[in-house]
């Protein structure tokens, strides 16, 4: 068997996506089939959402195909019949998808992509674009969080290690972006997204020397871009003093130092002090820098207390989403062959049909209403769902990650203040119009 | 720029491993440096971990080299010389590594692997090794307390769609399998690792066809291999009643319905009703799966409840580890030149050197004790790490999943009943033998 692209396969999907299209190929069923992505339930933690992802399910429609090896590997299996291997060999996406852009603040059950297609190419892809859309869903949510919390902070993505696995590292990079933060540690997303980076020390660097200001000399004199020292290692406060020592000794040679790192203790306290030491020590264009175990209820914290720290790198907590590593959306069918759909599985319905939502904002541009109705229905405000994809490809280029940047922070900005909170807000609710209601109950009447 | 493969490439790591790197090659530190792999804290809802990823962490290092985009991208950002790009374009990893085997239950504080070789080669690896290490080791860990709490069951990987990405997606594969699990949904799982593949339908199957009835039967004659039916979509009892019907019409074609799925409700109270349905129907051989939001306590309270359940999907809880998303595991410089090192930071001191781990058992076999010391103290009990790498080649063969999972099986069997719990245990902990002690005493008088 040839080498198998993984990452780019088709195989990349649950088994019982090729075995429903074996059924679907063998009844012929290929009528227009649509489905919608939605969140099922907000995580308790989260009064909003932050749509990102699209761009990745838009390139994985786009190429979509069966390699050799995929149908080889599908012939190994004894699952599927020669013929509906002959007709996946075949297969490419040509539906239609219309989608929030990337960067919109939503909320549970509102429709964040609709796809339509014959039913087998619209069934197919649901495995892998739930993927794409909640990973980065989730982590832009995080993110924006924390640059709620820290306004005008320098935040830096320094997650990739505990991220799971080398994609979640890469799209945690841009989905944190996007949401706000300033750059990212992981040196691939720079020439994969643009996006800028940043880096320091390590300890073991200053372990590797005979001494600490050895190690501060010594990357001090090494590094090309903007230098941080570290200096947590043995003794923060000492470590401070030996920067200040540093930096009179390096003026000299025109050798400046950017700024320090903290990434331990108490960053309120160790940062005053820091800050103090340097300040009398000439050193007050020295920043400071605070890393490890951060999240938006520290950052928040920090503010409050008003820490004199300039920028922040966060890692574990918002890469995995610490404290809901997890949105429930799901892919359903909402319509097929010209019907709408729906299930009524215990505590699990949903609201059938294509759907469409309308923002409404109050006399400050705050948002005050979403309305959740069927497509067509006649309703004030703004749609959030457009078209981005027909016949299999994007209507347009897509917007650059700065633009996706901006829709997110103009997003954020007219959030009103209950939803800006890190607390629960109570308050804010979709509404859903008669016309989405009146259709779920003519659904549950056509099908038991 | 050339396409750059940033799943294999270099640049999949944290920019400070670059700067670091710089500034030991202007000042030719090149000395042997060893670097150990340890979580410092376990979850509190984790009474024992399992080592998983590093055959993935071997093939990184066996591959390890800067490709022509990556020195281009490297270039680019302005912050190497010339001389330093020159350099990493030669660099490949020579180093040695030690390490537990992979599916080897261990502890808080206990090196899981070693790394040995020349400063820049040792600290350049830190950062995709941890990612590797890390996540694989997480899903395992959680995936054994769900193998655990239902003894005898299949157990099956649901999680890719809301697994943070492709490789997480893969990765949660095999960790799970390695830690018990039967197999997963994830069919490129299949040809990459061999793990056996299960898939049944989704809702959406059934409600694109008019009746349920009619999926039922489209579905069964369709398919190749085992036949599982969605019963919950509308109403699951009468679902169950439809396949008992539906069972005794195909039997005189020879097509076998071989087990339906609950996806809603209370899977205790469902399957004991539809079991009974099942059985005054003349289907006693149509088997029961259960799959939505299982997690090790629910598979607990299923198995004390005595569920008639014969297997279950585990999707979310597991490929996130939805209860502990992280480890707070590190990969830290414990000697350098010869000299034991270790930082002193503020609640994450480390134990320095080069470390051991002997585990010793009682006359049941089950785990008793484990001793952490320096390598080349004698102890009693059985070593745990053992040299896997030497010269950047591996030494031998890596074992194959199916040992690995035997192995995991060993060691689950041997973990006293207060460990194997669900709940937390107290009671456990690993003991630092004098000869570590002793060595961290004099490397703090050393190093300040």
């Amino acid at each position: 068997m040839d080498w198998l692209d993984w990452q780019k396969s088709v195989l990349l999907t649950d088994l019982y996506q090729l075995t429903m299209l074996q059924g679907y190929f063998e009844r012929g069923m290929e009528d227009e089939a649509v489905f919608e992505f939605f969140v099922r339930r907000q995580p308790e933690q989260r009064n909003f959402l932050l749509a990102a992802g699209l761009e990745q399910v838009l390139d994985y429609l786009e190429s979509l195909a069966f390699s050799a090896t995929d149908i080889a590997c599908l012939d190994d299996t004894g699952l599927f019949s020669a013929a509906f291997l002959d007709y996946l060999r075949g297969l490419r996406f040509r539906g239609s998808v219309e989608a929030m852009p990337e960067g919109t603040v939503f909320f549970a059950d509102e429709p964040v992509l609709r796809v339509v297609g014959p039913l087998p190419q619209a069934q197919l892809v649901e495995s892998r674009l739930i993927n794409l859309l909640h990973f980065q869903t989730l982590v832009a949510s995080k993110a924006a969080r924390c640059a709620l919390a820290a306004p005008d902070k320098l935040l830096v993505d320094f997650g990739m290690r505990r991220s799971h696995g080398a994609e979640a590292a890469v799209f945690a990079a841009r989905a944190s972006y996007l949401a706000g933060f300033g750059g990212t540690a992981t040196v691939v997303a720079k020439p994969l997204y643009g996006i800028p980076i940043f880096g320091t020390m390590a300890h073991s660097f200053i372990e590797s020397h005979d001494s600490e200001p050895a190690a501060f000399e010594s990357f001090a004199r090494a590094h090309h871009g903007a230098v941080v020292l570290l200096i947590d290692t043995y003794d923060t406060e000492r470590g401070a003093r030996r920067v200040v020592e540093l930096a009179a000794r390096l003026a000299d040679e025109g050798i400046r130092i950017h700024s320090v790192r903290l990434d331990s203790g108490d960053p309120a306290v160790l940062s005053k002090s820091v800050r103090r030491i340097l300040d009398q020590g000439g050193c007050e264009d020295i920043g400071i820098f605070a890393s490890g175990g951060l999240d938006e209820y520290e950052l928040s914290r920090l503010h409050r207390l008003g820490a004199p720290i300039d920028g922040y790198g966060i890692g574990t907590s918002v890469d995995v989403s610490a404290d809901a590593p997890s949105l429930d959306c799901v892919y359903k069918i909402q319509e097929y062959a010209g019907r709408a759909r729906r299930k009524r599985s215990t505590g699990k319905a949903t609201w059938p049909g294509r759907k469409q939502v309308f923002r409404l904002y109050d006399d400050d541009g705050r948002l005050s209403r979403d309305i959740l109705t069927i497509q067509g229905d006649s309703q004030p405000g703004r749609p959030l769902l457009e078209p981005v994809m027909r016949d299999g490809r994007r209507l347009a280029p897509s917007p650059s990650l700065d633009q996706v940047r901006a829709t997110a922070a103009a997003g954020l900005e007219q959030l009103p203040a209950s939803l800006r909170s890190l607390e629960a807000a109570a308050g804010f609710t979709v509404e859903v119009a008669g016309a989405l209601k009146e259709l779920a109950a003519s659904v549950d009447k056509a099908f038991r």
